[in-house]
């Protein structure tokens, strides 16, 4: 991609913190799923950081990060066993203390009663001294915010329903568009004049992607901007090269407000 | 996770160059894959990027991470088209000078012809000075590999293949085993108990991992080590916490000799 995108958008920045996404044995199904809801919402993953459940790993982590972006999400490490220490190092890369948050205190004594509160699930109540909570509609034991800093739970179910409060209070950017051509053609085949086109509108990203499916070689051109009127023309330009070669677009998938289809 | 990777396996990292994993659009697919290769093969992926096909962060990420680790991989970014930059940033990164590799150039020419070697296909012979190159069995174009940086393409078909090319010379370590065992408890009933035998076995990663499955809340209780015997002795406590509280263990995968299943 040749371009930053536009400035009427928001950065952010994801840390994904878990040794079973690391080690293979988990695919993190996290990342494409907030990736997409935050696009919507006009906010862009600028960095995806995937890190053990490793102490230093996590603030070092957090302290690189969190003045580079406007957000900055963190996924798992906040349950009630040994590994879990996402808050505890959020809390150390802020210079807080932890305190017991007396809201979550009750969330997690209504779920479970007072009588099954253990220690391990007490320990869910301990937040960073002033953070905001992220209530957890699944299992009660809630994220939080410090800062500019959303941490939220690894489990997808769980961090799903914590993300949806999240975008209630998260400010909105520019939605960006994304319109997506498909074709058979080799990239190397329109190469040159995509890099014309690219020069041609530097407000739009065009990324061109080439992949296998049931053993064919096919190429994705993804054009994505928040400016709409740009983003249709560029599609056109797109739609007009492939036929130029005499070859049709196996599929086009737009999000602009549609002229490029009928270009 | 309590316990860093013991020494005697090597450190990875990985960086993944793509806006189109960024955006959400496309999962990685190549993190894990790749992560199980290397722990076969003793060596452990401490850190994960995933950055944008945008210049200073691509030299920047391969400045942050090359010296912090024994291997440092990338994934993304070297086919023939403008977003395709990664072999000049490698370059840059390490200060070198790009040259057309003259091996690189005739694997071009042998899978195109000479007559179809156009600019932005011969651009895919450019590597910096001195990388020793890493051959693509899918399409030609190879990767290439600069001190410890091995330099890889992105689509997973291709990558695959050039990866077993990199798995012949890449120095081995003493392979991670792991030992899987899942059970319908919440963590938060084995936690103390967890946390008790994570101090026990200093040398072994104990990690636990609550997953929603057809609407059930489940259990993996991950313990990993280069140590067989230690391995052994720690799952076989594991079962028989379990069992102590009056369950049995949904399932039991092992990768150490086995004494485990039958204690």
């Amino acid at each position: 991609m040749g371009k930053s995108p536009t400035s009427d958008t928001f950065k952010a920045a994801l840390i994904v913190i878990g040794n079973e996404i690391l080690s293979g044995r988990t695919q993190d199904s996290n990342t494409p799923w907030i990736a997409e809801k935050l696009i919507d919402h006009g906010v862009l993953i600028k960095e995806v950081r995937i890190i053990p459940d490793e102490r230093e790993a996590i603030i070092q982590t957090v302290r690189d990060l969190k003045d580079k972006v406007d957000y900055l999400f963190t996924t798992g490490g906040i349950g009630p066993t040994h590994d879990d220490i996402t808050a505890e190092c959020i809390a150390e890369a802020f210079g807080l203390e932890m305190e017991q948050n007396e809201q979550a205190f009750r969330m997690l004594e209504e779920y479970y009663g007072l009588e099954n509160l253990t220690p391990p699930r007490a320990k869910m109540a301990m937040v960073p001294r002033g953070a905001k909570l992220i209530p957890n509609p699944v299992s009660a034991a809630p994220g939080f915010i410090v800062g500019n800093v959303h941490v939220m739970a690894g489990v997808p179910r769980i961090m799903q329903g914590m993300f949806m409060h999240v975008l209630d209070v998260l400010k909105p950017g520019k939605p960006m568009l994304s319109n997506t051509v498909s074709c058979s053609m080799p990239e190397s085949q329109l190469a040159e004049d995509m890099t014309r086109l690219q020069a041609k509108y530097p407000e739009i990203e065009i990324g061109s992607y080439p992949h296998y499916r049931g053993g064919m070689l096919g190429l994705s051109i993804v054009l994505r901007s928040t400016d709409n009127d740009k983003l249709d023309e560029a599609t056109q330009e797109v739609l007009a090269l492939i036929r130029r070669f005499g070859e049709e677009p196996r599929a086009i998938s737009l999000r602009s407000s549609g002229k490029a289809a009928v270009g």
